[in-house]
Parts: C-alpha cells; sequence; structure tokens
C-alpha cells in the first residue's frame, strides 16, 4: 500500500507541515524506519531523535516543529499512529472455509465466509455468526454462540452455553465457561457447589491469551462491551466488568465482584469477592483490593489507599529502621529528662 | 423434575414452616427466582428480601421467622442450598462412547461406558477407568491412569506415567507432570536436572482452568484426596498438599513444600519452598509464606504474620508519614526541653 | 544402565574415596535409595542421614568423610548428581515419524529423524528443522521456524512469523506471538494498537507450561539463550530477557522492559513496562520492580529496596503498632515535662 502524506492527515483528522505529497509505504519505530516509512513521537524524551530517524515522515503532536521533515501534526500522536498502523497493516478478511477435519454438530447453524481450521469441535445446536474464525482445537460447547467477525486462536476452550458477541478477539489458551471455585464445607470436606449460570461476553472485547473467565454459579458473568483482558487473568464466577474497562496481567477477580466502566486494573492486582469498584477507578500494580472503591479515583496498595496517601507512606518505609532507633534514643533522652528533672526537684 | 417441599426438607434434614405440600421445580438465586422457584438466604443482609421474592419457598437458618412464604429451616442453609442444587442440576451420566477421531494406543486398557471426545490423544499402556469423560484435545501421555467417573475437559493435557483418582475434574488448559523447575548452575549456564518423578492426584480432587501442577524431580508430587485448586495455580515439584485442602486463583507453590490438611490459601498468595503449613492453617489473600506455618491458625501478609498482628499492622501503615512527623516534632521538642534545662542549670 | 562408580567419577570429574568397583544402575534421593542408587548430600542437615541411606555409593562435597559407604568427592555435588541423574535417565532419541492425522502444509520444509503426533498443525511455509518433537494439538502459524531438537509439548501455540531456536523445549500450552496488549484511549474506547512485531527465542530456552510471551508490537520480543522460564509467566511485547536469566513461576514482565543476563526474577515478581534491570541481579519473590535496577545486585520489596535494606524493614514492619503507641506516650511525657517546666518557672 502507498499513501500520500496529506491523505493520511486526512484520514487521522491532522494537517501537514512540509511536503504533503511525499509517498509513505510503511510503519515504523523511530529508531528501525526507512525511507518510505511514516513514524511518531509520543514521549518527548525521542524528540532529539527526529533529526536522525531515516522515515520520511513524522507524525507528532501540534508543538512540535524543530525539523526539516515532513510532519503531520495531530492533538494525539498515539491514536493518529494507532490508527495508520491499522490502515496499513490490516489484511482484508479471506474466508478459509471449513476443514474436512474439524468436527462440527449437524444441528449447529453456521454462518457465511467462515474459516474454520482442522481439529476445531462445535457442539449441538450452537450457533455461528458469519466471517468468523476458529484456529486448530478449538472447543465450543453447546448451545453456545458466537457473533460475526470473531477470532477464536489456537486451543481456546469455550463451555457450554456461552455467548459471545461481535468482532471478540479470543487468544490461545483462553478458557470461557469454567465451573466458579464455589464449595461448602460439610465437617472437613468440600462440597461442590453446581455451576448451573453462564457466561456473556458482548461486542468488541479481547482477551488475552491464556486468561480464565468462569460461569456463574446461578445467573451470568458478564464481560460488557469493550473490556479489554490481557493474559493470564483470572475473572471469578457472577463478576460483572462494565464497558471499556482494562485488566493487565495476571490480575485476579473473585466472584461476584462487579468492575465499573473505563477502570484499569494494572498487572498482578487481586480484588477480593462480593466488593464494587467504581467507574474510571485505576488501581496500581500489584495492588490488593479489600473493599469497595469509590468512582473517579486511583488507588495503590495491599490493602489500597489513595494513590497519593499511597506514594507517601511507601516513601517513608524504607526509613522505618531509622524511625525506630530514633524513637528509641528520645524514649531515653526523656527519661534522663525525667530523672533531671526529678532530681533537681529532690535537689530543692 | 418436581419435588414437594417437604421431600425436599427430608433430603437435606431441615423442617418445613408453612405449607410442605408446595411444589417445587427449579432453584435459583433470591433476587431472580420466579414461582416455582427454592430460593436460600444464608447471609442477613439479603433478609429484608424476604418477602418481595418471587419464590414459592425459601431455606432459612431456624431462627428466621419473618414471612408467610413456607420455610424451609436448617441449620446450614448454603449446605442444604448446595444439595437441592446439586439435585435439580445433576444430569445422569450418558456414556458417549469413543469417538472415531480419537487417537488411542492399542495397547492402553479402557473401561466401560466411556465418553471420548475426537482430537482425544491416550498414550500407551495407558489404563482409562469407567465412566470416563475425555473432551477434545485431551492428550493422556504413555502409562498413565485415570480413575473411574473423572472428567478432563477440553485442551487438558497429562504428561507420561501420571496417575489420576476417581471423580476428578481437570478443567480445560490444566497441565498435570510438566517438568519441574530445576536447574544448576554450571558457570552462568543453566544445567536442566532431569525431572523423573511423577504426579499422583488422589480421588476426589478438583482443579481450575490453566492450573499446572509439575512432576517431581525424583518422587512424587502429590495432591491428596478431596483438595480443590482454583484457576492458574502453579504447584511446584516434589508438593504434597493434603486432604480437603483449598487453594485459590493465582496461587503458588513453590518445590518441596508439604501443605497440611484442611488448608486454606486465599487468592494470589505465595510460598517458597521446602516449608511445612500445618493443618487448618488459613493465609490471607496475596501473602507470600517464607518460613514454617504452625497448625491450626489464619496468617496474612508478605511476609507472613498471624492474621490479627497483620490487621494490627496494617491499620497503622497509612499513618507511616504522620508517624514521622510526629516524631521529626518530638525530637525537636526534646532538644528544647534539653536546651531549656540546661541553661536553667546554667542560670542557677 | 549399570556403570562402575570410578566410571562416574571419571565422568563428573571427582575422586573416589573406597570402592571405586562398585556397580551403579540407578540415582535416587537419599531417603528413597536402594542397592545399587548413588544419591547425594548438597544440604547439611542430610549428613546424619549419610549411615542410614540404603543407596550403594553417595555423592558428597571434598570435606565430608563419616561414613563406610564409597564416596564421590566432587566440588559441586548438586551439579555432579545432574550429569549422572542425565547420564541414567536420558533416553535416545527415538523419531517417530509423521503421523497421518497431523495436518501440515504442503509449503512447510521439514527436516529429518521427525516425531510429529497426530491433531499437529503445521501452517504454511514454516521451517521446522531435524529431529524435532511436536506432541499433539501443537499449532505452528505460517511463516514460523522451528530449530533442531526442540520439543514441543501438547496444546502448544506459536503464533506466525514466529522464530524459535535450536533444543528449545515449550511445555503444554505454552503461547508464543500471541498479540501484545496495547491500545489507545479514543474517548472511553479502546482502540487496538496493531501488534505487528514478531517473537524469537534462541537456543537452549525453555518455557514452563501456560506461560505466555507476546509478540512485539513493532520490531521483537526477544528471549535469548539459556533463559529458562517457569510455568504461568507472562512476557509483554517488545520485552528483551538476556543470556542464562531465569523466570520463576507466575513472573510478570510488562512491555518494552530489558532484563539483563544472568538474572534471576523469583516466583509472582511483576515489574513495569520501560525499565532495564542490569546483568546478575536477583529480585526475590513477590517484589514489584517499579525502576530501573543496577547490575550485581539483590532486591525485594513492592517496590523494590536492595535486599538488606528490605530485610531491616520487614523486621521493623511488625512493630508498627507498638512503636505508634511508644510514639504517642512520648508525646504525652514530652507534653508533661514541657508542663512541669513551665510550671517551675512560674514557680520560681
Amino acid at each position: 500500500m502507498r499513501k500520500k502524506l496529506k491523505e493520511l492527515a486526512e484520514w487521522v483528522g491532522g494537517t501537514v507541515a512540509g511536503d504533503g505529497e511525499v509517498e509513505i509505504s510503511g510503519v515504523a519505530a523511530i529508531e528501525e524506519a526507512q525511507p518510505g516509512d511514516i513514524t511518531f513521537v509520543a514521549n518527548p524524551k525521542y524528540l532529539k531523535m527526529l533529526d536522525k530517524t531515516h522515515a520520511t515522515a513524522i507524525i507528532v503532536s501540534p508543538e512540535i516543529h524543530q525539523t526539516d521533515k515532513p510532519l503531520l501534526r495531530v492533538t494525539n500522536p498515539n491514536l493518529a499512529f494507532t490508527k495508520i498502523l491499522t490502515l496499513f497493516s490490516l489484511k482484508p478478511y479471506q474466508p478459509r472455509g471449513i476443514d474436512s477435519n474439524a468436527r462440527i454438530s449437524p444441528t449447529a447453524q453456521l454462518g457465511q465466509d467462515l474459516s474454520i481450521y482442522p481439529f476445531v469441535y462445535i457442539g449441538d445446536h450452537c450457533r455461528i455468526g458469519d466471517r468468523i474464525t476458529l484456529y486448530p482445537c478449538v472447543y465450543i460447547g453447546e448451545d453456545s454462540s458466537i457473533g460475526e467477525g470473531s477470532i477464536l486462536y489456537p486451543n481456546v476452550s469455550i463451555y457450554p452455553r456461552t455467548v459471545i458477541g461481535k468482532r471478540v478477539i479470543l487468544h490461545s489458551g483462553v478458557v470461557v465457561g469454567s465451573d466458579g471455585f464455589g464449595y461448602v464445607k460439610e465437617g472437613r470436606k468440600n462440597v461442590k457447589i453446581p455451576q448451573v449460570g453462564t457466561v456473556e461476553i458482548e461486542d468488541d472485547v479481547e482477551i488475552g491469551a491464556n486468561t480464565t473467565i468462569d460461569r456463574a454459579a446461578l445467573g451470568k458473568t458478564i464481560i460488557r462491551r469493550g473490556v479489554k483482558i490481557d493474559n493470564l487473568v483470572q475473572v471469578g464466577h457472577n463478576v460483572v466488568i462494565d464497558e471499556d474497562s482494562i485488566l493487565c496481567g495476571q490480575v485476579g477477580i473473585s466472584g461476584s465482584t462487579k468492575i465499573g466502566s473505563n477502570v484499569t486494573l494494572a498487572g498482578q492486582v487481586g480484588v477480593v469477592d462480593h466488593i464494587k469498584i467504581g467507574d474510571n477507578v485505576t488501581v496500581g500494580a500489584q495492588s490488593g483490593v479489600m473493599n469497595d472503591l469509590p468512582a473517579n479515583q486511583a488507588y495503590t496498595g495491599s490493602p489500597t489507599l489513595p494513590h497519593r496517601d499511597f506514594l507517601h507512606m511507601a516513601a517513608v518505609l524504607p526509613k522505618l529502621p531509622e524511625i525506630r532507633k530514633t524513637l528509641i534514643q528520645i524514649e531515653k533522652r526523656s527519661k534522663r529528662i525525667e530523672e533531671a528533672i526529678s532530681s533537681e526537684r529532690k535537689g530543692e
């Protein structure tokens, strides 16, 4: 693909500074870019590379001037770069057809233009929408449905009665609908609580490799539209994650917890069961969330504190041994002072 | 299925208050229950819903009275609900037979009434008991055995020479018998220690999706009867987990550690290698266990403290910046006092 | 296999004390060893078992004398034991051939002496070296290459364009080349940044069960020669891990971070994005690395401290409630003293 810089500017709603007629044929990071490539600078520490890069044009924020290279000025260079990279890298969908080594129930309803690889299993009464890609060794249990345009990478397991929306991406090894972790003690023995609920994953959700989403005990586990989940994340039974929230790698959410919309949980965060995290909350890496978190704030720590309080606490933490020493010294000094005063009194 | 309330009361060892002749045809959470359903209240905060629920009958603890609805009174409503839910949801096992697209070694011994899906692989000399379900893409390495009534969900991998008991449930993506993580340095290079041991999983164990259980270096990794393990848990080589213990999501147990019976490790707990955790111990979420833990106690923290000590510590932690400020002020005051005393003395 | 003790001594570069003619036919841990076995003592606390073990010979460090049994003295008993265990347990590679139920693209280039199990999928233009073992349900996406002697256990997924070196071991459920976790916000919506880079895994790398290695956004994610990674580890996009480093179970590395050579990250360590960890660094279990770590040091904590500072801090942590109490008492005492002084002055 070849595009003129001015065409790209139009595509992303930006303006050109310099020669808008230069032709762009690829996209690369600033250090690896070659002639013909467009690159971008979002981080000010890369500004010094502006003149060194071999790129033909550079996407920058409006205040940047210092270069002779053609510039594409936009308010959000990251977003513009993403859109241009998508334009250059996205291949049009080519249906592969249905492999003869896939095992599809005769009662399954199949859409148009499918790509079903060998060793795929589709159970009874499943509904498979149009333009869906199922890679090798994907398992779809009975009575499940997958919306159009979704991609399930190899070795994904979808337990029965799961509902998956449109344009959903599930990376290799994802498990959706495994039994929630529910037992009740009878003496010392663990009696299994049947997990008879389901999972619903709405449109435009992407879930990372080897992440697991448990089915509800009763009712539904719900991942709402636009949620993005990284690798090796655990989502417990009856959890609800609201629209556009982001869960980074190795996060764990315990049963029945509700996560608001536009929330970000950084890597390795753990959240206990039956609590609520408000909309637009950000939780720092490795935090342990043990109580409801009100909306529109940042939190960090285990247990969590408001992020600023955590930073103050964390700054003092290494000084604890010194604090203890000082305290012991002061205690001795107080004693000496008290003795001094008391001996003076006696001496009166 | 339809049961009279009095029949259910008999089934769980409870008593009926109100009309024992009402017919129950389903089980639901209190907010979703419809006429014909039975529901339960274990948590006092749901008591106010007793009169609002559309359920036909409610399982409650003996002291509850405030409703006109038929009640089923039991000492443990959770357990009674679980038993009734199991009664209504458990379908009788229907053997599916052996799919022609499964690949089974001719030297494997197969039991009766099996359900073996396509793309299953069973290696040489395996022993597969009666009424076992192996979902698509399950791999069972040579010389392994699986006890009767066990269920292996899709994409489970059982390495060679693994022993699995009766009524064991392994969810999708579980790996049993992968090499333990053992190397010895020769200069900077990591030389692999061959992992020639095995894994033994006893009866009635359930293991969550994408959990990994490593084979022993020498000897055995052992998961004893009734242990329940959640998703994405790592169990290292030569670990022994005693009966009825519970490991929640994303727990990690390092090599050669022994976990007692009836232990609960909450989510994301990490345990170092070569230590012992005593029977009936509970460890709080995200804790890091670095030393032996004596039996019959609760611990939390990283490193762990007795749970009460942890709570006291955690309550003071956010006050650290204030403590430091106060300390600095007191230090100044002490100095002033000392100076005052010393100047008075001079003044005498 | 049977070897004389003196032959084994030669093999590992050690010396025999006692009868070098005794025949060794197996290898076992000191407690389980039987006549014919060789065992080893590396940990001094097992020295007392020297006379109790049924082993025929014992590998020890040079200073050990107290036993009548034949000894094999070496400077590093762990390493010698590993080499002898390898000698006894390693079976010569036997090619199994290519199963007729594997699905291999006609454009793939295949080496000699392969072992390809049923339900394996190999995409277009892949290059598969000699003596490679691909277990059932392994997926290798198009344009990938695998070096000679590598072993991919069941249900491993290799996304397209991945490069894997020689003698690499990937345990069950490993995912290599899944999309990195990259989005840019457009309003509240998460717009996916196409992940068009690749992954390169060099020779002699071993990766544990269900570990995930993401492909780069642009450029490469690189795992260098001799790196060993445990189970359930997450390696983000554009990460580089240098030679001979070790990542223990459930470690998570965020995007674009560079890990030096000969580094050890203990279990459940989390590392933020875009930082550098120097060569020969050791990071303690559950630590959270939030800044660059200079080389050749040990660190622990979240955020990390130099390991000794962490130990001092952790030792004081449980005393926090006591510290606070003492501080409050001292504050009161200071007030009393100040009042005493001031009343004396007034009294003058």
